[in-house]
């Protein structure tokens, strides 16, 4: 076997099944040798940014990583962006990225790159194999790291001779059960001494916080001792809907969040570290927790936050019952203009349960999710890092993670530009995704950003680079041109005739939902 | 005035007045200072790869840099694989990229990363601001670095405080006339020892030794001594055409490539470094260049190449008058079917004197190349560094800078896919450019390089990975979801009248040109 196959096998063998690919002449020598292994799935994107995204997307739902393969520096590059939010979800990847044969780096041929730098930044882990030899143990090494709770982006370089040349080491195989940290005693009794007070405590949950059976202890704790539960604004993944214990979303700007949460005596921290302003903005705190609030670790996002819970619980001799129990709540629908308020009713409405939603709705989508809190149980995943462009290639990556499964994908616009070759990909695998374009052809964030840094009296220019607007963009056409079937909607009455008949379908379908242009 | 109003005043003092733009709030203070400086043209791009793309195009035709406005690390990271090739091309580009305020950076908020180091590898200058006080500064030195001869990536990082904050610093202009290097008087005597022998000698030329006035040199010493002039094979400008001096291409793969050359003598390197393989491959050679051809180097990149071979044409004597010079020559169009030699002809035959051609066919361009060697004269461009997803950026970033030519982007599918959000800004800057995407529904490419790597017999799993047709893509859709008008060509007859049509149309235009599947 060549160190290509011996590699594949052994990712094979360590649990590793699925590769979002966008391979290049330096890689098809692992195109070839995931050609000749049945168990690994291959999925192509057309560009790295969906390969990247499908990858986070994949990690959060299936706990496991998928592999990428990308081409070179440059291909690297372009999935950066996805990696950067797959990092800052926690989520486990690993990225098998080509490069040129050893002896070939010498001449600096024009696709030649330092692969290993433009790795580093997005990566947890990076390293090179330096022989055919140990091509395949070190991707059994990133499987390994990939999979430190909750998650690691892992990257391995390898050159494209260290992948066409015979080797005689045979193949290997990830410990996949890492050991994970727990909490510390101290932590426990520090916590548990607190609640005990029952003064005004909150419990600030994220990460694998959010998972519905660690949500259940946090409801244990909340039944005991009326402490509330806030979510991080952003979540990697939060098991929410009826019959589920439910949390309040921390709100996204800073001063609005240090607003929320001044009033706490003590906060509580499981999964998440303290919150911090998204942006700095002149004369605005940076820091969102209040001086006079205490702050208490007790699970860091790396510490098993289910464990933790359910420790504290013990502890606190909570009822096995949780409260704040999310009873089934379908809002009223108005009729005629649609806004996100009225995607929000009818997604609420209508979306089946085990639903996975993919939230890039930027502005929009901090209506809709308030409103689907009551709608059947369905797991909810954010932009963690960031980085727009992430919401389509989330949800391919779900919907592959979880093929019978429902993945709605609600996505802003402006947003989905950065990687509307996701649609193509969904067309391709037949993927079970409903996707909504929110279209108010507008950055609108940019546009509340720009009073926010002290900029009042925007030019035309300044407004025209925050606008879509010019020309208009039509996503059905785009959509149909990727191989999604496409509608649009208008009104309310139009988008739930088009919501229901898309999840009826078991395959992708894309509605444009035309809402107001903010200011309008 | 705030730090980023003195860093767009002296960046307008010092000659650029164009920037490509994708910001974001870490950017906002930037758009404001644009929108209050009337000299500065704002080109948005709704992705980063088209920004970088764009200020590549425009650095190579207007030989002097447009900035880019880039949100933080992931939207650097989205436009490094064009800055690679833009590096390669030896374009002067600046770069503004945003950061968090400097005390912001310790929070660890979502979107921090370490911007520094994701520039580096695809920049050849990197830094940051410091103060509001020298974020102009250093943006002027910025400009001085992108005008190394014949230019480089610049890149300034500039954190949010730095342009919110007011200074009193002036602003300042960068010194946009640097001294260029010339050839030595030695390697212009030993070039000229070598060509007097009249031996078998060729002039290898890259970079800019590819422009007319350096051409005609070339074609000055070919009419004294009989020299071949070779260019090499992805250039960044080549100005070519009926009228001017013609050169031979270096072909694309290793061993052609070395077989072109091997019976030289010597060869005189002008512009371009010493030829060498695209990619390695099992028992092929990196080196091109036969060990018994003596190489001469008159002038590397950075050394002025008109200045070189102007000496060098006079210290041999040479004639005013040039041989080699291209006779105008239309060839004949077949009818029926659509090939890429019959796109070739079709374009021979109506492209506009002065057109800029943004070649990113792959393997349909190799076809295309020699056929429109006698068109009118023209500029033709090319894939550099081999980062897909160059094309149709590039060609925006030349019609911004020569309003009053035609471009003609020849773009082949799989590429075309990276950075398809191009076409929108082509719609909203009514750029004058036609886009032909060459249709095969493939990565052909891969296709040839499976074999060449050693995988003889792929199978279906790997086949699927380099092929288009699962769906077919829609160009002619997603070109009018972009807002750009499409039509679609499948025969000599209707690509004929669809460019034509195109040509004559002063806005942007794309034809999906269906070429045959290779192998089909």
């Amino acid at each position: 076997m060549n160190g290509a196959e011996v590699l594949i096998q052994t990712l094979c063998d360590s649990g590793v099944d699925v590769c979002f690919a966008n391979p290049g002449t330096s890689e098809v020598q692992l195109v070839a040798a995931i050609d000749g292994q049945p168990k690994m799935r291959a999925v192509l994107g057309l560009f790295e940014g969906v390969v990247t995204g499908a990858a986070d997307g994949y990690g959060r739902m299936a706990d496991k990583p998928a592999i990428t393969l990308l081409h070179l520096g440059p291909g690297l590059g372009n999935g950066l962006a996805n990696l950067h939010n797959a990092k800052r979800a926690r989520s486990p990847i690993v990225n098998i990225v080509g490069d040129h044969a050893v002896d070939h780096l010498q001449y600096d041929a024009p696709l030649t790159s330092d692969v290993h730098a433009v790795a580093m930044p997005m990566s947890d882990w990076v390293e090179t194999s330096t022989s055919p030899d140990n091509l395949a143990i070190k991707g059994a090494k990133a499987v390994e790291i990939s999979l430190s709770y909750p998650g690691k982006v892992a990257t391995l370089i390898a050159p494209a001779d260290h992948a066409w040349t015979e080797t005689n080491k045979p193949t290997c195989k990830a410990a996949i059960k890492p050991k994970v940290k727990l909490a510390t005693k101290t932590a426990i009794e520090k916590s548990a001494r607190t609640l005990r007070k029952k003064s005004n405590t909150a419990i600030y949950l994220g990460g694998m916080a959010l998972r519905e059976d660690a949500l259940l202890q946090a409801g244990r704790i909340a039944a005991k001792t009326g402490a509330r539960l806030i979510c991080e604004t952003f979540p990697a993944r939060l098991q929410r809907g009826s019959g589920r214990v439910t949390v309040e979303r921390l709100p996204y700007f800073g001063e609005m969040a240090a607003d929320y949460i001044k009033d706490f005596d003590e906060i509580i921290f499981v999964g998440a570290p303290p919150p911090v302003a998204f942006f700095a903005y002149p004369n605005k705190p940076s820091l969102i927790t209040n001086t006079a609030t205490q702050q208490i670790i007790l699970a860091a996002p790396r510490r098993n936050a289910l464990d933790a819970l359910t420790r504290l619980a013990d502890a606190l001799d909570a009822p096995k019952k949780p409260s704040l129990v999310q009873t089934p709540m379908i809002p009223p629908t108005d009729s005629g203009r649609l806004t996100p308020v009225g995607v929000g009713t009818i997604v609420a409405k209508l979306m089946p349960e085990n639903a996975i939603v993919s939230d890039e709705a930027a502005t929009a989508g901090l209506a809709i999710f308030p409103i689907t809190q009551g709608a059947a149980p369905h797991d909810w995943m954010t932009l963690t890092g960031g980085a727009i462009g992430q919401g389509l290639p989330l949800g391919v990556g779900a919907a592959i993670a979880c093929p019978d499964r429902k993945v709605l994908c609600l996505q802003a616009d402006g947003s989905a530009m950065y990687t509307e070759q996701a649609l193509w990909t969904m067309a391709r695998e037949n993927l079970n995704i409903t996707t909504v374009i929110l279209n108010n052809s507008s950055y609108a964030i940019l546009n509340i950003e720009l009073a926010r840094v002290g900029v009042t009296n925007p030019g035309p220019k300044a407004l025209s680079m925050l606008d879509l607007t010019n020309p208009v963009i039509d996503w059905v056409k785009i959509s149909e041109g990727h191989g999604v079937p496409a509608v649009r909607a208008e009104t309310t009455e139009e988008f739930h005739a088009a919501l229901k008949q898309a999840l009826a379908f078991s395959g992708p379908r894309l509605i444009e939902a035309i809402i107001p242009v903010p200011g309008a």
